[in-house]
């Protein structure tokens, strides 16, 4: 019980490869996860080799997770498989639109922290890699993915050579509401937001940052306004490109 | 070990309400999973209200479980919060692009899922409802969301008064591929999705919508081009106008 409490992303991964069994099992986990009518729109791309990870590693902005982790799991959004399927049993598939676009995420990230559970049940480590959305397109390429595949997540795994801190939260009652949506005033927000705010690794990277405040850090620095829509558009027409069909671009 | 392997989807509960300690216990462990930069961009409306159960279900076209289950979460994307937090923080978010409703999506559902482990380890069965994906303009009404917060998965959950056979998957090597991604010939195809073709269930299912295969059962009757198209348009309307600013419209 205290596992799931305590957990902590792993960054620094011993010099050890995962068992086949383990492995094994937590993709089993994976598949055995809730998905859309049983459809199964995903597909895990498991990558040891280590010309592979050469490969993917400036893709994820030079993460040194990429090399040092055993594994790397790139779960992807796949209508592909589904795709062939009807078109051997003489029907034609129609989820080639944004909703299924939206519902094969959902089912791959379902699919991907499955994984991640069991991953963690099992002894092992692993950090979400959110680069894998930035650079889609690049991935996919590497990964070989047909049109109808999409990268969701990427997971780097094995067993942990750190104990880092539990990072901080907001409160629950920050996330959490009871029949209503209850929105803030500025009041709660201060409240809510204060011990976020006044942990010392945050007000350190405050200051290295040259910030009056961690918002600041967050939406000027860290996630900028004209990045993330640089890498929307990105995105955007990777889609179009890749899974949305000629009457449903965006 | 085996609970992960072995769990199945719960629609029916017993008559008997989750203990508050144990839903703690699950939301907490929802809030400890990963997300990106800990900027939690999510939130869980918790309903237990038999009036609200009564407005969500013919959102969720009827499905008894949400009057059944004691506790109905619709987990949800939402950038309100931290918009809020930078506001009063001197500073500007930039996440109203479709990049962010896109990680904020995977963030909602990593959220849910870490919940859906967390219950089912405590003994709870549970349901994803992807309904909530078809209606979330309507859900958002009914539970008050403001602008920037998009339903993305719904669970019911409850103690399980039934014990359902575990539902067939494609084998493991139709979804797991080493380094690059395997396509499929048409000859993979059909034997990958033997068994289950073969299965009682789906052969009954065939005949019962009068076709000739399970994927067009799929792609014919349950998951039909037209009626996700239709959904399509209006969750891109729903997105437009309540989470995507001027400049990001799809």
């Amino acid at each position: 019980m205290d596992n799931l409490l305590s957990r902590r992303s792993i960054r620094k991964y011993k010099v050890c490869p995962i068992e086949d069994s383990v492995l094994d099992y937590i993709l089993s986990a994976g598949v055995r996860a809730s998905n859309c009518g049983n459809m199964q729109l995903y597909s895990i791309i498991v990558t040891k080799d280590k010309n592979m990870k050469a490969k993917l590693l400036p893709l994820h902005f030079g993460q040194s997770m990429i090399m040092d982790a055993p594994v790397v799991l790139t779960i992807c959004a796949d209508i592909n498989r589904f795709h062939k399927w009807c078109k051997v049993s003489n029907t034609e598939q129609g989820l080639d639109n944004f909703m299924f676009l939206n519902i094969a995420t959902i089912d791959a990230t379902i699919c991907s922290q499955a994984i991640a559970n069991a991953a963690e049940s099992k002894g092992l480590g692993l950090c979400y890699l959110g680069t894998v959305n930035y650079n889609a397109q690049e991935i996919a390429e590497v990964l070989s993915l047909p049109k109808g595949v999409v990268p969701v997540c990427c997971l780097t795994m094995g067993y942990p050579d750190e104990q880092p801190q539990i990072t901080e939260r907001l409160p629950k009652e920050a996330v959490v509401h009871y029949e209503h949506y209850k929105d803030y005033s500025d009041k709660d927000i201060k409240r809510l937001y204060k011990q976020m705010e006044e942990s010392p690794v945050n007000q350190a990277y405050v200051k290295e940052n040259n910030k009056e405040s961690l918002a600041q850090v967050f939406a000027e620095v860290r996630y900028a306004k004209k990045d993330n829509e640089e890498f929307s558009l990105k995105y955007k027409d990777f889609v179009n490109n890749n899974f949305l069909s000629k009457d449903n671009k965006l």
